[in-house]
């Protein structure tokens, strides 16, 4: 890049008092306005930690050293900084920011670092884990939208540990996909298939971020739960996952997932489900209803939402591709 | 971990408004004070960050993807966390922060990510250089303390580019160090040694670092400088440069570390300087006067501006090791 064709202000001679906006200043070049605005937050936060915290130089080579480690343990199973952003409450922020949910909807909770793309399709009925060992689950779901209709056809990932808590892909020998499908609602908006009931489990605690966790004194479990994710045009793609209540983890995940409304009881099959699906009388039983939002809801909210932010910020808000930027006019 | 040894207070239902004080709660179970502090701003900023740029989760991913990749290029002699740091103003914040300067005494400046610790000990008068393409530079500088005593047996690290602007350990083929040196400085604060002039060169621009640049529109250029750290018991570590005036990057520096008072021309030995030092008449010229602050006089400094700080987010500072957490007596 040739200097002389960059419009850069003078900057010289910077303090802890002055360094923030001449950074905002340099940054402001930038084209982009989302990312103009994200820099100019992140810079400013940034700089405030370190103001209010008076980090020391040795600190700062602690925390830099630390985010080199998260980096370099990450693979192609393992992402240490989703798993950072987990434990920090980060993802769930995003979550529910980027997800915000009307009442009645369906709540969203994290991601988590274990979602895979190479999930196979399975018909309804079929059994999602291999694992003899897991206790076998029935679940039987609904799909509908917010007035009540079903919605047929929404491509759902479905991801669970085995019975010793552990995903597929945390085994190094794997040779593809288990404990984990891509279903496909029915004209009724119902899907169903065979799992086995989850077990509470330590998010990968061996690495930065475990010692972290140990340091802040905190335990590394989630409660016992099984993802799943929901995609269909039209709708807000939702990411969620259904807890056991009662589990020993319940009201501490390590993540902040848990939510009251997504969190349900195990049952049994009653003479009617079990002829239904062909399961023994008395086999486990997981039921949930879900109800997804329109994009259309969707942006909605979030439009009011980013209103209301940046009105705090005692700014004037633009929505560009949905997302906020300031409005300088 | 057990998790029945650990007190922790039930957390569900957490929500954009209410997940910053469930975190900090649950991190409040650190038993180092420092830690807590540091972790509670840095999670109440990292919130109010997405919560403010009403962060989506692929912005949110698509930081996480760079934060692994600043992570993944790191190696031994390249530490891209650094860098970021660097052209986000947070490195020459932290040198500000961490030691802070009286009036008098020499400014501080960023570290970057090139200082390495096998450089040697180099009698007075000898080069540090050994590019034959370098224009030769005589340095003469003079090590006062604030009430202008000279300081004797100094460690002092220096360093710079070769002619091309790259440092030794840029050079896959590094055989051991060039460019650098450990001086001390004699019974009159004197220390003297041959260079060469200092060139303008771009930060590592190849990686995340440098995408995030052009992204910004901002050029990866730091005006020729050269590199000094200083060391003794009793005063306060000082990591600085001495930067050539009327540099084309002299106002725009990539990492924000130009300071006037850092500023220097190059000038020309007369022949006293010529036949002291044994060099040619004319031969270029660096001179300076550094003064080091002592430990005591940074400490205070550095406690009065923890208490400013503190008394701006309306809480009581207590000073543990030098460095601040919130008095909650």
């Amino acid at each position: 890049m040739d200097p002389s064709q960059v419009n850069i202000p003078p900057m010289k001679d910077l303090t802890v008092d002055n360094i923030t906006e001449n950074v905002l200043t340099i940054n402001s070049l930038c084209e982009d306005q989302r990312m103009k605005y994200i820099l100019e937050r992140l810079v400013t936060h940034l700089h405030d930690f370190a103001r209010e915290t008076r980090l020391s130089s040795e600190e700062w080579m602690t925390g830099l050293r630390f985010l080199t480690e998260v980096g370099q343990i990450c693979t192609e199973v393992r992402q240490e900084f989703i798993l950072l952003s987990d434990v920090l409450g980060l993802s769930i922020l995003v979550d529910s920011i980027d997800h915000p949910k009307p009442a009645g909807s369906t709540e969203g909770t994290v991601l988590g670092p274990f979602h895979t793309h190479d999930a196979e399709e399975m018909p309804a009925g079929d059994s999602m884990s291999h694992d003899p060992k897991g206790e076998p689950l029935l679940v039987v779901c609904t799909l509908k939208d917010m007035q009540g209709n079903p919605i047929d056809n929404v491509k759902i990932d479905i991801w669970e540990t085995d019975s010793t808590g552990h995903y597929d892909v945390q085994y190094a020998g794997r040779e593809g996909p288990d404990g984990r499908c891509i279903m496909r609602s029915d004209k009724d908006g119902i899907f169903w298939f065979k799992a086995i009931t989850p077990v509470p489990y330590p998010i990968p605690h061996d690495g930065p971020v475990g010692r972290l966790l140990k340091k802040l004194h905190r335990h590394p479990y989630r409660p016992s739960h099984m993802h799943f994710m929901f995609q269909k045009p039209g709708y807000d793609h939702l990411v969620t996952a259904l807890y056991l209540r009662g589990d020993p983890y319940e009201t501490s995940d390590a993540v902040f997932g848990v939510k009251d409304s997504l969190t349900v009881d195990i049952g049994k099959a009653g003479p009617e489900i079990a002829k239904k699906y062909n399961v023994p009388e008395g086999h486990a039983l997981l039921t949930y209803d879900f109800v997804l939002v329109s994009d259309a809801e969707t942006f909605q909210l979030r439009s009011e939402n980013s209103k209301i932010a940046l009105d705090k910020l005692g700014r004037k808000v633009k929505i560009i591709n949905g997302l906020p930027v300031p409005d300088l006019d």
